[in-house]
């Protein structure tokens, strides 16, 4: 087989890259492609719960070729003693944070881009304390199966569902009793599979 | 085997009782249940996107054994056309307006009770124009599957998930092409499964 020539580095908008996850992304793609972070705070600053804010993000970036979320809040709490403002607080952020990226994110993709959103083990297995979680990544994965068939230009988007970061059992361990968790790196690494494969709708378990 | 007494009956909130899948939800369970039949219009009115309007209808009837939902309303269109207003349409109406059903429903009902909401197809096999009822049935399966696990007193709570249904195909066969779509008589069997069966977190999928 002839030496081929490698690729043009991509460029990868990573939107959260400041926590657990985002640095763990960060470092799996760093090395291959121009990774572009973004969080609340530093240099790239987006709030992914204003749809303003995503937009002037990409208005300064320009064009990227993909666009990786490690980001999204919800309110963990009993069902007793949640709220319909409590269960908005997941709507907003982890939820419609998401999707205002990837609807926005998608003008500013270069043809055959990808979009890699965040959810998590909770969709398919609940927790005490976790039905906002289960509710929103429930949403967030039936969202990327539906928008698959819809996006244009090649443009393909994708989910990560992770079990319980080990580096998070720390303040986790007590509402995970049970869960095999995983290395961070191990969820990083399905970002590579969404962002360097061909698949598209596809919800990648990482448990 | 000695003739047992028949239980006394029980008396079943159906929300949305006005249409095409109410009204054979009604059918089902009139024989054996006590049928309030409540909607927008009406003797007994609800708007399920108004929680103080689903107060006032507990505040009326009381106690019940049962609460089935078959309401719930989402934007259906191009994921192209799809807004962040758009998608709250799904999100305030279908899921929320459920879950807060579910959510003021549990004080107002007898120990050992049941919950069943109304689901979909798109949660699994999505079809184009149909992101946000997708998004929303996603949510509200996974909002099932971790709200079982906390309800208190002996409290259930199922989905049910039909197909499309054949009484709705005038108008729908577009977007449903190659679906076998079901007589909307066996999604409301799915109802009398969950609310006299035993299980609790289930998605009764009538395809």
């Amino acid at each position: 087989m002839a030496t081929r020539k490698s690729p043009p580095k991509s460029s990868v908008l990573l939107v959260g890259a400041g926590g657990t996850l985002g640095r763990a992304v960060q470092k799996e793609l760093a090395t291959r492609h121009r990774v572009i972070a973004a969080s609340r705070k530093g240099k790239h600053k987006v709030d992914i719960t204003d749809s303003a804010s995503i937009r002037r993000l990409f208005e300064q970036l320009g064009k990227v070729d993909a666009i990786a979320c490690a980001a999204g809040h919800v309110h963990f709490g009993a069902l007793a003693d949640m709220t319909e403002a409590l269960f908005a607080v997941g709507l907003r952020d982890k939820l419609m944070g998401q999707v205002n990226l990837a609807m926005i994110g998608r003008d500013w993709l270069n043809d055959g881009g990808s979009i890699t959103l965040i959810t998590g083990i909770l969709a398919e297995q609940p927790i005490r304390y976790g039905t906002s979680a289960s509710m929103v990544n429930g949403a967030l994965e039936a969202f990327v199966r539906a928008a698959a068939i819809e996006l244009p230009r090649g443009i393909r988007i994708n989910a990560v569902s992770p079990n319980v970061f080990a580096e998070s059992m720390p303040g986790y361990a007590p509402f995970f009793r049970g869960f095999e968790a995983i290395p961070v790196a191990r969820a990083a690494l399905a970002y590579s599979r969404s962002i360097e494969g061909a698949q598209t709708g596809q919800i990648y378990r990482v448990y």
